[in-house]
């Protein structure tokens, strides 16, 4: 069955995290606002992965301790959903996961840091979240330098960039430049198991098959910035990727909660 | 006499180097191509300042020495002229020194060097003469980057910065900047000394004033990149100083060498 031929090769990496899994789910299907998974649905879609009920059971019991989701009963069935910190952090992700184009900024801004004690050096870090790390007290960040920015910083803001390759390298270490690899090919397998079986997959396996393209896309995106190709090494395989990531997804669509929710037992 | 009065304020700092102040009465008297200055000029230039004949004849050889300077013999007399390399270095420090305004470059680039080895780290080191280092690998540059440059650099160009307070200390140290406000206060003395006289002052003693301004101001500006006010601390008496000096300078006029040869024995 193509289906389980491509949630096969898609899992063969092994290493899944079942609550990093469960945030992909919402991430992908119960991300708006009000939006809901009943418990059924979510062991369903996660068994159809391979991963066990008691697994499910555990991960959701953690992300409600971190405060990621919530639940309510209705009945003897739970429903779980994203607080609103929860919804703010996967948008946030999100965003990055299912941009179809690299970000082309038109400006850019270079902050430097003077001479500071290691407690100073520490909070200034702590700051530059978003930003690459160009030298232990230089960042680059996009757009022109935010207002206020820490008044220790030195800025320059501008649009010419040079990149050289040691910041490629930086960038995109050879694990994850290989891990990028691996993911490219696994994506090509699953399009030719897929073939035009594609059209007539259930909810379930289809939900089932996106959940897996989108994790494998995430765990490899939010390793590193968000930055135009051109910072990457030239023969790094991720516009490839995210082009058969976008076309995978395009070709399952996206079944509705409900139409999963009807294939499950209440 | 005034003159001697200022001859005196101006030396008072006291460690005049020979070699160095006859590279100064080079730069603000002959620097121009086939310009040469005898050696009975030279002489009393240096004995208006205070400096002895033996010096001058040692600091001359040493300069000869180092392929600053040339002469040749015509009659009982040695004419002395700056080497090609002299020249170039003089109108490279002059047009520093005698610079009216403060640069007001309208871009500026960042270069950054990433992990480096020590013998590649100093190689660069060596090529960013006129840099600003902002940090162990990152320098500010006037204009956008030139091209090529170091293949290794990341660089940004752009227009709009921002000073923190760290920059300003670090490019002008508070001994520099008792030094401006020592020079800035004697300037003011000297215009007081010289008055009105100004204008009576003989070629020789108007050069020797002028060769101490120009000595003076030189060993300040040089000991920092050449930058506008605003990257320097905010109570920094360089404007005022550079002001007075031209002047001073502007006052004085530019004796001509054959003027001032005119009040020398041959």
């Amino acid at each position: 069955m193509a289906a389980t031929a491509a949630i096969t090769a898609l899992t063969a990496g092994g290493d899944l995290r079942t609550w990093s899994l469960i945030v992909t789910i919402f991430g992908d299907m119960a991300r708006a606002p009000g939006a809901e998974i009943p418990g059924p649905v979510l062991t369903a879609l996660a068994a159809r992965i391979g991963v066990k009920p008691e697994a499910v059971r555990v991960a959701l019991h953690r992300l409600r301790k971190d405060g990621w989701i919530a639940s309510r009963r209705a009945g003897r069935v739970s429903h779980y959903f994203l607080t609103e910190a929860g919804r703010a952090e996967s948008e946030h992700a999100t965003a990055r996961i299912f941009a179809r184009h690299a970000p082309a900024p038109d400006s850019w801004h270079v902050a430097i840091a003077g001479p500071l004690d290691p407690g100073a050096r520490l909070a200034i870090d702590g700051t530059m979240a978003g930003y690459v790390a160009l030298a232990p007290s230089a960042w680059l960040g996009r757009g022109p330098a935010p207002d206020p920015l820490d008044p220790r910083l030195f800025t320059l803001d501008g649009s010419a960039l040079r990149l050289p390759g040691w910041l490629s390298e930086a960038l995109l270490p050879a694990a994850l430049s290989e891990a990028y690899a691996g993911f490219d090919a696994t994506l090509a397998r699953v399009s030719t198991l897929l073939g035009d079986e594609i059209d007539a997959l259930s909810p379930l396996d289809r939900a089932a098959i996106r959940v897996l393209l989108v994790h494998g896309w995430r765990r490899l995106v939010l390793r590193h910035p968000d930055l135009p190709d051109r910072f990457f090494p030239a023969d790094w395989p991720g516009a490839a990727a995210r082009a058969q990531v976008h076309d995978l997804l395009d070709r399952l669509g996206q079944p509705s909660l409900a139409e999963v929710a009807d294939a499950v037992p209440a």
